[in-house]
């Protein structure tokens, strides 16, 4: 008599947490340093030293009702145009504090704007692999969702079959560069390329279909050469979902935001809808003292070269072993093939030595396995035995 | 083509927020002295000395990754069970820690309680006057809101009333207790005898009606006489919405929980649905920090002797000037008859005076202001002449 859907979504633990559950249960049974646990895209690094002075600086030095009251809705317009000019400088837009949502991170950012923008029925083009919560989240707001296979060599969106997605139903498009769960950056070819299809089909159909990037790995790139372009300048009906939780390690604080392109379509009226579907699901601002924080964090991250290093460690010992890995450029995730066709038999396998890895069928992709990197490099270096002794035992050797 | 629903909610702002807007400006004019804005439910006495200090003490002496990092969706266990230990004390009740999901406060409390319950097209009771987001919550989350008008003569719901409100339809109710905007308290005797209709209701359609307790006031209660009953008591299917806004002064943080009763029908089931809800909505976990904070703010409240001075000083007085008052049990409102039928109208006269007041219309009820005392006693102090003005003004002295 409850909500049965409600009730299916909260039983079903997902895969990832089982897995996490199951390696915790074998810490216990020999040892933590010998479970090599790669499930989680939990930050392991810690925040940034000025994000803890900052946050002791503001209790001690700001009245209690100020620090702790709500603020406006939207948040804090001190902290919004901080990230507005923010943004400005350096991605060279032109994007504005009034268009800024402040929100309790990425998924209540996506929940807000999905709701914002669909009708009942409405259609959500995602590019698989993906985040399995945004089934969750696309089909809460009343929509579908419609998964468009990404090419397998390096996981760029397919845009021949994108734009053979795409029906009058559309009306929005989800991003996620870098990519949880293959690390791979969008580049701009991609996304030139994407927004005309988008522009033209917005044309054809006679109604906007918007661009929604989720960007919580925007600051996780490893390379000097690599840009993850910013999509309000390749496409005018643009939401940004950000979020601190990674960039800051920050994931437990709930702190992040929405925007709304400068050049959307009645970007006003988009922005509003934005304020009710936030307003009608219950969030009432986002906590106001990591609010206050952000203007002193914009720009930082924890040490990111951790993540780096364990990156290359990882990268540079599978491909040496012979999995065939697409290197990520960002984000903390490795997405290798998995050594037989069912990525869930695989991971059972690696069990056997201890490796704790996510198949890629929770992400809507077959034959894949995740490998979450944000571990400590010892682990890292430890594990890599039972990586090659894998290896080996699918060779038969 | 965006949501209409969620545009015309985010476009309309609340007419106390109105209010709180003309209050600032008019403060610029003439003076924030000689502006008395009664407009806000904004706690104005600090957070207990301790939330500062142990905030200070985690940021110190908790690893970064364990303070900021996620906590499982439903919480921190170990907070879990220090509030269920905490109720179970207070209270004499048998509640349990895996029945306790942390939220991002009361608002993200009832939200995920209302979705996690209802099915499209059932109705939820309230009592008016009630807060306005309830309509809001409830009709995101499918349902009808069904208002029953509560006894003007003390603000307790009226039960002939309510038993003919309740239809095959009925899926929950909610209770407001210290209520918002009238400052009463159910009194335990209403509470059986409500419950006892929610029982025979139940049996009579053969399903649970959920009895939604949302209690942000609990502990803003002033004289030792008075005892807001705890409800799982009282009635089985009961669900707790519980926010630390209030009580800690800590309402920009977000920090509450939903409790389902031990003694609910399939707890177990009802739980997953809450667990679900929340996750379909966005809610990842509540702000790590605070959670952790909660254990030692068990139990402390702001000085809310502040409050008590507040209501006592405005009651007097406007009662001794002619004005017809229902004195409050508890939260930090006066609800006052206006001195015509048109309660906007009425504001609008108070203005003259300088006095910012809430017309009772949007809390569902006619003929009413709401004047929030959450502000220093000398606004209070120096508000009694124009009080006393607008009385006489009225009577055309």
């Amino acid at each position: 008599m409850i909500n049965e859907k409600m009730l299916s979504l909260g039983k079903k633990s997902s895969v990832i947490r089982e897995i996490f559950e199951y390696g915790k249960k074998r810490k216990n049974e020999i040892g933590a340093e010998n479970v090599f646990d790669f499930s989680l895209g939990n930050p392991s690094v810690p925040a940034p030293e000025a994000v803890n002075e900052t946050l002791v600086d503001l209790i001690k030095n700001t009245p209690s009702t100020l620090l702790h009251g709500y603020t406006s809705a939207p948040g804090d317009i001190g902290v919004r145009t901080a990230i507005a000019n923010y943004i400005n400088e350096t991605y060279g837009t032109n994007e504005l504090p009034e268009n800024i949502f402040m929100t309790c991170g990425a998924a209540a950012s996506l929940t807000i704007s999905l709701n914002a923008v669909l009708n009942k029925g409405e259609e959500v083009v995602v590019f698989a692999p993906f985040f399995p919560e945004y089934r969750v989240f696309i089909e809460k707001a009343g929509g579908i969702l419609h998964s468009v296979k990404s090419r397998e060599e390096d996981f760029q969106p397919d845009l021949e079959k994108f734009e053979q997605a795409i029906t009058e139903k559309t009306k929005a498009v989800i991003i996620n560069s870098p990519n949880n769960p293959t690390g791979a950056v969008l580049s701009e070819e991609t996304l030139v390329a994407l927004s005309d299809i988008l522009r033209e089909k917005s044309e054809h159909y006679s109604h906007p279909i918007y661009l929604i990037s989720d960007e919580p790995y925007r600051e996780l790139v490893y390379d000097k050469e690599t840009k993850v372009p910013y999509v309000t300048k390749y496409y005018e009906n643009s939401i940004v979902c950000y979020s601190f939780s990674k960039s800051l390690s920050l994931p437990g604080e709930r702190i992040g935001y929405v925007l709304v392109s400068s050049t959307a379509d009645d970007a006003r009226e988009l922005y509003f809808a934005i304020c009710g579907a936030a307003r009608s699901l219950g969030y009432v601002c986002a906590p106001s003292i990591f609010q206050y924080l952000i203007p002193d964090a914009l720009g930082k991250t924890g040490d990111i070269a951790v993540y780096k290093k364990n990156r290359d460690i990882l990268y540079t010992a599978l491909t040496s072993y012979g999995y065939r890995v697409s290197k990520p450029d960002g984000a903390f995730y490795l997405f290798v093939k998995a050594l037989e066709s069912d990525a869930k038999a695989f991971c059972e396998k690696a069990k056997k030595y201890e490796l704790l890895l996510v198949p890629s069928d929770d992400f809507d992709y077959e034959g894949y396995v995740r490998i979450s990197y944000c571990v400590s490099t010892e682990q890292i270096e430890r594990s890599l035995e039972s990586f090659e002794k894998l290896y080996k035992d699918y060779e038969g050797v």
